[in-house]
């Protein structure tokens, strides 16, 4: 059961102005179940995204960024379907998508380049191209602006629960909403960490400000989350602005920027932690915070090292204070004139380990009560310098076996 | 159950002239179970050894490094105990350390720097060195050259099978022995790979050739394993030669020199995927080749990517030819010019991949038969150079997380 997420409620995700959703049952890969969504985009709106950096990136991957790249490139849609990633399909798997984008374009009168497409789901299969077409119809058919839930519903895959989240706020003297859905809970890491990722506001705001924010708002959330280490080849996240609020344009660097800047952040944010709590087989949230080191990225080699090792992960698993594990990771984390004499280890905020083992005034009941939550941290002080790194993580559970040894049957 | 592994036969471990051992039950985590083994060498013999890179290596291995790096150390015992790793212990765990190589040195008559300690098992609790020092008379009682067996046994934790393994050749006109234990098998990883491992023979040879010999021998064998990707903090790897085999002592590059190197290496190959048949949970045994690299870094880089995945890991277990996560994995390797349409991608025999997709020869049926050997081969030619790699690993299975979620309890 995902830990302490719940499905948006019914009427929790807010309508974007300009933006509408159509969902359907497309049999893309098992019946009776939204695999199929279309995403209609007001004309004037402006379009981000950030990519997998997987070099067997799928083909909708690889169409997303050429089209992305294009000057102007006014961007009205997107197509997203489930079962099938459509990657390590070769040159086939790149004329199908062209051809999906293309019916599409047809449908809405756009040129096809105007079409974003997205896959996921089983990797090296090929598409069923004519299922997706066959679908786009009854997508058509129920676009509206207050259809978030049913979206986010459409992107699952082995996600138990769908993942949206809605923020109102003021710039500028006017109200803008935000909305975001996100799917993923296996091959999760980061960069990129979401498998999908879309999240769209009406407020206006210059293409180079748009960019700025994806990239400031990825950093600080899918790349901060790992399930199991593995990258995706098919990971997007999408950040769309339609222009519909009647703000005035907003610059990078002004302070709407950063009013919005940041709340699109925090959306990003709670939809990658959903990501996590709703990882494959998890039953504990942990949070890897790593302190005090010499750059950032000695702090995330330590916090990766701790939130990737299955040792670790299953003795959060078992509630089982074991944590002589978290002290050879630290170790094995490949930092090599770490002081292991100086850096300090905290269980929540019970202090585990200094002086290069246990603490004296450590009791192992102390440890094993903070196991007992469901959300636990883990936090390294490693004494040397002042960068620090949040990493999101899971445990390991027989259940993520389970899933992961089932899914394609 | 270990992939096609039984534990050696009451005979086959040959006894090495030189070297006696002990063994006790020294009640040191568990009762009734022999955990304390004492090797004592002849004078006259030379021992190399290799540790691991863990920063928060344990004080037994701290303690090995200097008495080995010590000019004529003359070295004559070794001591090892299972069911508390002294690892994460601070001062004290030096000083307990210290005192246990004391008590042996006591016993036999030797300085304490001519003991090196081992120790294996839970990292972070004291080392109960009373019970260590209780045990070593027995030790005493039973030391005799032909007790490898019971050393094996003596070294194993959560190890179903003892691991062992001997060979005899000949060397300048002798007859010489080898014989070669180890013990490991979760936290196994390079760089080093297993928990523990001593292999002895009882040739003549120059400390400047044994020196040469182990650190082949390791590149080629414990270094090329992984079972979870976990570096332990107490990997030592020992190789002694006891110069008893009556043959002139062997200098670096000699003929005799390359003849006992290829010896020992091929025991420490078979212990250290002794170590990955019995991986905690296994059911299957994979052997990563990675080919036709620019580097061997790279070709590793491809084949740890591999090894480690758990979604691989996990279709393995279910004998699922889900092999989009291997090429998921290739693509996320770190290697930022690979070429995914040149590369092709082998599953026992059978082409999977080619030109970035499905081999357009690939049946899913072959892929299914193949997946259902308990050995299976995943080959990787990258196409782009002459470098090779090759990794053995093992699958992940629900076992895998029972034991590690109740290994201490």
């Amino acid at each position: 059961m995902p830990v302490n997420l719940l499905a948006p409620g019914a009427n929790s995700l807010y309508p974007v102005h300009g933006v509408q959703l159509g969902v359907a049952k497309a049999h893309i890969r098992k019946p009776d179940r939204k695999d199929l969504l279309v995403i209609k985009l007001v004309e004037g709106s402006r379009v981000a995204g950030v990519f997998t950096k997987n070099r067997f990136c799928a083909a909708p991957v690889t169409l997303c960024q050429q089209f992305l790249a294009k000057e102007n490139n006014a961007i009205r849609a997107l197509l997203v379907n489930t079962g099938n990633a459509n990657a390590g399909t070769g040159e086939q798997g790149m004329a199908n998508a062209v051809q999906t984008c293309e019916a599409l374009s047809g449908l809405l009168g756009l040129a096809s380049s105007q079409i974003l497409p997205f896959s996921t789901g089983v990797i090296l299969d090929p598409l069923p191209v004519e299922r997706v077409i066959a679908g786009l119809p009854a997508c058509m058919e129920n676009l509206t602006e207050d259809n978030w839930l049913n979206a986010a519903e459409a992107i699952m895959t082995t996600d138990i629960v769908a993942k949206g989240i809605s923020r109102k706020l003021n710039v500028g003297g006017k109200e803008v909403t935000i909305t975001g859905i996100a799917k993923g809970s296996g091959m999760i890491h980061p960069n990129m960490a979401t498998m999908l990722g879309y999240v769209a506001t009406d407020a206006a705001i210059s293409q180079v400000a748009l960019d700025a924010i994806i990239h400031h708002a990825v950093n600080r959330s899918f790349n901060c989350i790992t399930v199991d280490g593995d990258t995706s080849t098919n990971d997007s996240l999408i950040m769309i602005a339609t222009n519909q609020a009647a703000n005035l344009e907003i610059a990078e660097d002004s302070a709407d920027f950063f009013s919005l800047r940041d709340a699109l952040t925090e959306v990003t944010v709670i939809l990658a932690q959903a990501i996590v709590r709703d990882g494959e087989g998890a039953t504990k949230f942990m949070t890897v915070i790593v302190e005090n080191g010499k750059s950032e990225e000695e702090c995330r080699k330590v916090a990766y090292a701790i939130a990737h090792s299955p040792l670790i992960k299953t003795a959060f698993f078992a509630s089982d204070p074991n944590l002589g594990r978290i002290l050879a990771a630290i170790g094995y984390a490949g930092i090599d004139d770490l002081e292991v004499n100086i850096m300090k280890l905290y269980l929540g905020d019970v202090l585990v380990a200094e002086l290069g083992g246990r603490a004296l005034s450590y009791k192992e009941e102390q440890g094993a009560a903070v196991m007992k939550e469901p959300e636990i941290s883990v936090r390294v002080d490693l004494a040397r310098g002042d960068a620090n790194a949040t990493i999101w993580t899971c445990d390991f559970s027989y259940d993520y076996v389970k899933i992961n040894a089932d899914y394609r049957s």
